[in-house]
């Protein structure tokens, strides 16, 4: 008969566990529905434990085109958690609210303190500049967001994603899944984005 | 002092209320919710009335991914209303639910025999299989439901979005958005297309 202490299964389970890595997309009123839930899909299909967090509450959230979408949890309730990365959707009304959340400053500089990712697409990158996050960082965003980013980042035109150290950004709904599927990459590697990139019919090199 | 007969001004006003088409998207549990969505938002961005009607209800519907989404109303209450296009996300999981509906399956029938459009993507295509809808067209799907579908349809491997009369088809998460923005094309016209394509910075010729 063989006996383990707690211990040792615990140390044991623990390896696996730490192996999903872990996501967590903000969700606010007027936010970009397709590039919140390309988000969220692609991440979950990578294997990444996902808490879509609702800026305001747990109740449903309007969204810029008027699709009604529940969160898993309010924001206030996870925001002193730790996360792998900090996803925030664009979506001009979305990025206003997270711009003067005061909860998502605090949470968005504690993820910079801290080295972990965080990633913005859209208008979403205003939000970073709202609350002096990643100043100085090279990044892109929805082209006509660029005049309310350019004094505090180095702006980039001509990529659809940028990544500058833990700041990943995009540009829009059209480069929405390459946005996804870099954090993906970031959190589960090459090979596992690789085929999820393949079942989404998705091309990514 | 001039008067207006209401018949007058009522046909004034209808003049300008039939310019916007209406859409019914179906929301099934296990919606693929990436098709889905981009379906809704693309087909709103065109000016498009668009329904999100739930297939069991107007309750929160559980996606694929976990995503929870509030339809706008249940199926049951729209179903024999009149839609310029009859939406189908794919999903393995809504397009069983839908396979399996009569509800689906009469609504489905009376959108063909009234000549008006009907639009399948990802595993979606088997639903009109299952019912008996447009038996004979083109149509492609994701890869791997092409076994069901072979033997009542003519079967196109080698294009994203397929239209044969007043079927649209296209295969996956990948093609979503010319999926969607090819129906738009159908119900708004080709510059209004290129109009909202090029504001979600995606190319559409």
């Amino acid at each position: 008969m063989v006996f383990f202490r707690f211990s040792q299964i615990s140390r044991h389970f623990s390896k696996f566990t730490k192996m999903s890595k872990s996501a967590l997309v903000i969700l606010a009123p007027g936010a970009e529905e397709m590039e919140f839930i390309i988000a969220a899909d692609v991440l979950r299909r990578a294997g990444i434990k996902v808490t879509v967090a609702g800026l305001n509450g747990g109740e449903a959230v309007k969204c810029s085109r008027d699709v009604q979408i529940l969160p898993d949890t309010s924001l206030a309730k996870v925001a002193s958690d730790k996360f792998d990365v900090v996803v925030l959707p664009g979506g001009l009304g979305g990025s206003n609210a997270m711009g003067e959340s005061s909860l998502v400053g605090d949470l968005l500089r504690s993820q910079e303190s801290a080295g972990g990712l965080i990633a913005a697409i859209c208008a979403a990158p205003t939000v970073l500049a709202k609350h002096g996050v990643a100043s100085g960082k090279s990044l892109t965003s929805y082209p006509s967001m660029k005049p309310q980013l350019v004094d505090n980042y180095s702006y980039v035109d001509d990529k659809t994603v940028v990544k500058d150290g833990n700041l990943i950004t995009s540009r829009g709904p059209g480069t929405a899944y390459e946005f996804a599927l870099r954090i993906a990459e970031e959190l589960a590697g090459k090979e596992k984005v690789q085929e999820v990139a393949k079942g989404l019919l998705v091309a990514y090199n």
